[in-house]
């Protein structure tokens, strides 16, 4: 017998135990259902684009993976003019400009896929990953009342998660632009101060403020500092720039005007305050994001950084259409939630079948009795297999124990004379005799 | 302004508009719950693979993509040794083998994941589609008892997707070599012979027959022919071969008692009779499977061929691991399926969003009230959006038309004084005015 072939995991592709991969799938389920809850229409792209697409959007070509395939005929090219998507962002792009004339506006979609980067591997970078994304695309225009729905739709799904509490922290990019130029920052060196801003969270606010010093003087720096903090209940200072703002400048006034209706739809829509967070320290995607950006932490996991994040564009696809389509958009990034809580043993992963109940076979001669009562159960859509293996009965438990199955049924001579089954729970470890007509109701009703 | 880039689809990748993506998810939906409803436990493979881990297995290198950066470091190489599966059963057979100690056997899996094949593109072949896959795996060995439980399953599938009646065809390896061997033809020409068996859905039973004359005297190859054709109810025929079949050879034998054993538990699983066939000119994958395989054909469609195959294969592994993994497995080709249909027009598609209900915007004095109607319907679970542009009523409802949205809610200065709502139900016209302490009702006890 030849050695085996090696199996090792390919770093940076995360692979689930069965149980672990139940659980990740209630966590896919949730999000599914709520996305759809809010109106949110399915779709899905192929994993694989034109090359050129990917690249024309800003992809970084050293994290794009491109195709080959391993070997050509003899009259043909084994490179081809495609790749992996790294996002769900630019292939949404190139899918609204493609179905522009059969989509209706606003054009609300979540997408629910894997997508790829060529990463080193490192801790918590995987090369293969999902994201949970949605997006409300307007043509021309999309009115600000959109922006509220994001936050009122990630609470509900981090809720029913119970992965702990968490924040859902926002800001936005012309209230904070506006408000560096107020300081009398050069509107050429607002990308870099941003860029500084956007650190704080890795250098902390002393360090952040010493960098902003290059900028500003000391004082004016210190004060901001104390400004790019999370917030909560801010609306008292949002109303007076709200109101005033646009005597300091257009972005401010405007910027307010847009955190503020933002909060306040928020709130009607169910929210409660604590989860919500205005943070001026939070910047995001320098060239993309133009008005409201969000981010969502874990409290319990601060170490992972915001686990969901998004935010309002001018235009999703200047590449491949004419037509401006504004949007808003969040995106969750299930697979570095679930991997880093797995490992950390976060959830309980221990039933490793979908199955309710096993029907054992302790008697060959009562197979078609145990055959019936599996199709029974699963007709009324109770999760049943039966045991089919040579083995004693308490090899039969054990399967079930071992894969989390909670109830087995027995048949053995003296029920068969009843036309009755032993019913076991391994949970309670009691057991009680049924009859078969009476099987059905006794699942349901527990 | 520059040109846009173009967006036209690559061919061979499918892509929905989201009425389509509705349909196909319900049918995804519909696959999962049943696999799920007969015990089978949900896993996840990563779509992409070692290149070794896929060639060893005997895929087609000029079907599989390989990866390699776009562009790499300077001092890195941007090839990888990675590649995209082109089944799920390698990687089943990877998996199974690296997390032996860790899975309860028998161990039941579905998995339903896109793969990839570098074919050329013509009608009908994808470069990257669903495939939706169960398989039973045993250590050392698997009773022929699971063999029921493919067919039990997809009978359950094919049905709840309502796309019309279908046959599940099987037939036995053992059986048809065994048989084959007591014709006279020589073990080592019996898989020239299963290829010409192969053929016959290809070139019709005359060319067959004449190509199996080959091997056998003109009268045995008519006799053989007139066997090789689907028949239903074939339990009198089996049961002769079953009893007295060892005495033709071994191979007769116990492939008949397999075959009968198998349609047997098939019937006690609440399978009609109808929906199976034997047919001993089904072959398949002529170095895999060992034991039962199946077809599925769709009456309407016979042109698609089999949607649905599988079999039973001695060892999963053999590659990677030293243990034996007897198994029975199948799989549905949704993409193929689905995409063909839609073609046909075979389903409705007219629903764009997965929202019951569109709350109207037309007076910006009520916003508030909007919102929080909104939020109610939502937290009831009913799949709900606001109208959240500036536009006419007449713009709103012809949103809510385009999008198949059944019903709008509005709420103008009359009802507002009331603290109702107007419901109005586009598909029947009727419309009612409902209290807003009511409208949840109004909608669970639609």
């Amino acid at each position: 017998m030849s050695k085996p072939q090696s199996t090792k995991p390919l770093s940076g592709f995360p692979e689930y135990l069965p149980g672990e991969q139940i659980v990740f799938n209630r966590m896919i389920s949730i999000i599914r259902s709520n996305f759809e809850l809010y109106g949110f229409a399915p779709i899905e792209t192929p994993a694989v684009e034109r090359r050129q697409t990917l690249t024309s959007k800003g992809g970084d070509e050293k994290e794009i993976y491109a195709l080959q395939r391993l070997h050509a005929g003899e009259d043909e090219d084994a490179s081809t003019e495609m790749a992996l998507h790294f996002d769900l962002t630019v292939p949404l792009a190139r899918y609204v400009s493609m179905h522009q004339n059969d989509l209706t506006f606003p054009f609300k979609r979540y997408q629910i896929q894997k997508v790829w980067r060529g990463e080193r591997p490192q801790a918590g970078r995987y090369r293969e990953f999902y994201q949970c994304d949605i997006d409300i695309i307007g043509r021309e225009k999309l009115s600000i009342e959109n922006d509220a729905e994001m936050p009122a739709v990630i609470y509900k799904i981090f809720r029913e998660m119970e992965i702990g509490e968490f924040t859902i922290s926002m800001n936005n990019r012309k209230f904070i632009t506006g408000y560096l130029q107020s300081l009398g920052i050069k509107t050429s060196d607002i990308p870099e101060v941003l860029h500084v801003i956007d650190k704080r969270d890795k250098v902390g606010i002393q360090q952040m403020v010493t960098d902003l010093s290059a900028y500003l003087s000391k004082e004016v720096a210190q004060d901001l500092g104390k400004f790019l903090v999370p917030q909560q209940d801010p609306e008292k200072a949002l109303e007076f720039f709200a109101t005033k703002g646009d005597e300091i400048n257009d972005l401010v006034g405007q910027g307010a005007r847009e955190i503020l209706a933002t909060l306040r739809s928020i709130k009607k829509h169910g929210v409660p305050a604590a989860y919500i967070m205005l943070d001026l320290g939070i910047v995001r995607g320098l060239d993309y994001y133009t008005g409201t950006v969000y981010e969502t932490q874990l409290a319990m996991y601060p170490e992972l950084g915001s686990v969901c994040s998004g935010g309002r564009y001018e235009n999703l696809a200047s590449t491949f259409s004419n037509t401006a389509l504004p949007g808003v958009g969040i995106s969750i990034g299930l697979s570095r939630i679930m991997t880093y809580l797995f490992d950390q043993g976060a959830f309980e992963t221990k039933n490793s079948s979908p199955s309710h109940v096993l029907v054992t076979t302790m008697d060959d001669t009562f197979i078609e009795d145990y055959r019936s009562i599996t199709a029974l159960l699963r007709n009324n859509f109770i999760p049943t297999e039966m045991y089919a293996e040579e083995g004693k009965f308490e090899k039969q438990l054990k399967y079930a124990h071992s894969k989390g199955i909670r109830h087995v049924i027995i048949m053995g001579e003296d029920e068969k004379k009843e036309d009755k089954v032993l019913i076991k729970d391994l949970e309670s470890g009691q057991q009680q005799q049924v009859k078969i007509s009476e099987i059905t109701t006794y699942f349901l009703e527990k």
